[in-house]
């Protein structure tokens, strides 16, 4: 038992050709809170929780969480089913992205799983670091066929032309493309500062119109709003107090980002 | 053989429906004291006994320990029967904790031998660092079953309600829950800076009454005040030579700890 | 799977008795530089490509890189065959090392694979880092057979006479030398500063000697005499900006190059 | 094949219940000198030579040594049956140590292969640091049977009574033990600062008296003194040159010694 991977299924989800759709955390958690918001909207239940040595704490060491109740959890990764799209999808999200060494096998099996519940095609949720404003708001894209081209390019996606998608969310591309699934990344510009949920909403706007999703944003909208504002506070403030110094300096050197896009 | 671990069985132990209590060298000791005060008392000997290229010397290398008689051990895990206790106990304790890559593995060897010995609880025994003068003396509680919340409020242990529990200390709660193994963690408020006896005091004490063990704590009061004199000889020292600085700094920087809990 | 190797092969390799002969990206670029314009010059198709999780990105982390087009691509090695040479030959080329852990056993399963063709005799290719003038333009070579000593030196190849081969370039030479096939390394003298054209063109001299390759140096030359325009363009720009600083100071320091030869 | 092994046997040994006795390289080069003078005095040759992708170089990374003909090897270790000795030994000598992850399953197959020649001890060589002048030229000892007790004692040996025993030298110790083989180590007082002859003489003092081995030690006390002449010139010099500088900062800056013992 070198490494130890653990899929307790929950119970059989009912799913017609799923959408694999992944949204760990990673960049600006972007992924994970577009993925977060369609499962707190439908009120999803998992289907499917992964436990692993490869799943370890975002410190690096292993253990578990606590939660406010006093229990606890080790970290895990976890598969709920969308039905209320037209497409349906399977969802993954989880608490941490697997160790580097763990990405490939883990990511893997969960397309095995997906696979074995007619999973047809992947669409990779994540974030695009930038540091232009006007980038921001902007979806990017990838993909395996030519034909998404076009589709992006109706749906307001910039194409993307280099760079590297790095983590479990290019993994789960480079798999899905080895096994000749149509597979496709969908990336928000962000800063990467915080949790950027405009960046997620940006992305769930296009996801949702590729699946066929009707999405209520207004808790989303709100959400984004009551943020604003309390950013702003600290701006202001932090301004007052060291007028010269970059916004969420400290912030960003607190932060603890082991994780790309 | 990429990894070797050896579980060498001394002689079969006699215990009906043992606790595992967990309680391996960690954050200011307090596990490791608090499981070796039981096995001094009692003057237990261990009936198992693990060695493994997972355990390896506390500065990361590989090699042995020389003892003061000029022979040598490679690091090892014990473990021990204690049926002192109206709940029998399997005690762990050990030189060292397993490497990051072989927690997961040999904890899971060490739960599998205990269950084989019909354990059917876990009891994992730490430090909880804090720098906070009135929580010293405390002892801090996490559970996997809510039905824990009561019992703990009535034996004076406070709820943990966020953080995460590290090492070995974490990973035997966590196995211990996937397994559905009633499994609680009992951590020891402590400085950290030294083999916090208080601490490893405060978990015994807490310990005994859930395992029903009549424990004489004579031995341990008299080593802590011992140790308070020493301690204070030396603050007192410090504090005539480096006024300002702060107690300990030496020995903080000089102890090597890379493990948490 | 806690290493991922897969071997695509696109179509079988019609080749005799082919050397393999190795170019992966490495010191000044030199192995991939030379192996690839010989690619180039004859449009030759790759036969087999592989994937595995021993191919990572170059700066550490998993994931995929992403092309032009908007299409991607996880890192990849890919094995070309070439009968335009008397001898025949199978290329390898990719987009980077096989990591440390990886090394032996991806380098083993090539060589296990051009065996299968045939293959006795293995070429590498890399690059020789020195800071000597004198010796920029010269080619380095190692053997594992004595009797290669006069044929390197009527082909002007200095004996490499210390040192150390680092990377897959030593571990190709030393696995074929497990195996008792004539195994020879031509290392071009470079400054390793950026991607050297010059060396690899040095180092295509003596393999096409070798190998019995007629090749057109025509585009190379052509290729080297334009980027020796723009870098004394650039050269010139900098002294006059910072007159005393050395020459491409800030591309080295920019340069990832974790891999050596 | 994520590890590789190649052990080869060159030719079967005549020994007859040969002691086992390792000297890799080390603090001070102590054990690898010690057995290497052995080698060379009796003009022995390996009958038996290992490869692994365990033993890489020694700055970390992969590849081959390049040797003064322009020839090349991977990293090995090799093994040396002794019969001048009245205990008949194998000898395991190499170019580096296993890395840590290796040590365990290289030193263990190399205890397999001796075993089946016969081995019924382990003898293993190293340095001991020391900064202290007066211990300089001292062997110091561990066994795992107080019966060698008194035999160190009788031989002038120093027992040690802490510490550790770290790399393959500790590792062959504990494997020894656990094998119930008889296993003591020969630790020769050394600065560490440089491959140090009079060290690995007092240890082969004693190791020849323990196998029964009648060994001329004039080449090396020649050696020796010409040693101390020359490192005598260099501090002189140095002592010139940077009057109050510590003799051999220099040396000991530059020299990499990722290895105890």
């Amino acid at each position: 038992m070198p490494a130890w991977v653990e899929i307790n299924i929950l119970r059989e989800p009912k799913v017609e050709k799923p959408a694999l759709i992944q949204g760990l955390p990673g960049l600006g958690f972007v992924g994970k809170l577009a993925v977060n918001y369609i499962i707190d909207e439908f009120k999803l239940k998992p289907f499917a929780e992964i436990y692993s040595s490869y799943l370890i704490l975002s410190d690096g060491s292993t253990g578990v969480q606590i939660r406010e109740d006093g229990t606890y959890h080790l970290p895990k990764i976890e598969l709920y089913a969308c039905t209320e799209s037209k497409k349906h999808a399977i969802l993954i999200t989880g608490d941490v992205q697997p160790t580097i060494h763990g990405q490939y096998e883990l990511v893997s099996r969960i397309i095995d799983l997906a696979q074995r519940y007619g999973c047809d095609m992947i669409i990779a949720l994540g974030g695009f670091q930038t540091p232009i404003e006007r980038e921001l708001g902007k979806v990017y894209g990838v993909f395996n066929d030519l034909s998404f081209e076009n589709k992006f390019k109706d749906l307001g996606v910039q194409i993307t032309r280099s760079g590297a998608i790095t983590g479990a969310c290019g993994v789960i591309l480079g798999l899905g493309s080895q096994r000749n699934l149509p597979s496709i990344g969908l990336l928000g510009a962000t800063r990467g500062d915080y949790p950027d949920m405009e960046a997620a909403r940006s992305v769930l706007k296009v996801l949702s119109q590729i699946i066929g999703l009707k999405l209520d944003f207004s808790r989303l909208e709100k959400e984004i709003e009551e943020f604003k504002i309390r950013l702003e506070t600290v701006r202001r403030l932090q301004a007052e107090t060291y007028p010269r110094a970059p916004y969420f300096r400290r912030e960003r050197e607190g932060e603890k980002s082991p994780f790309y896009i």
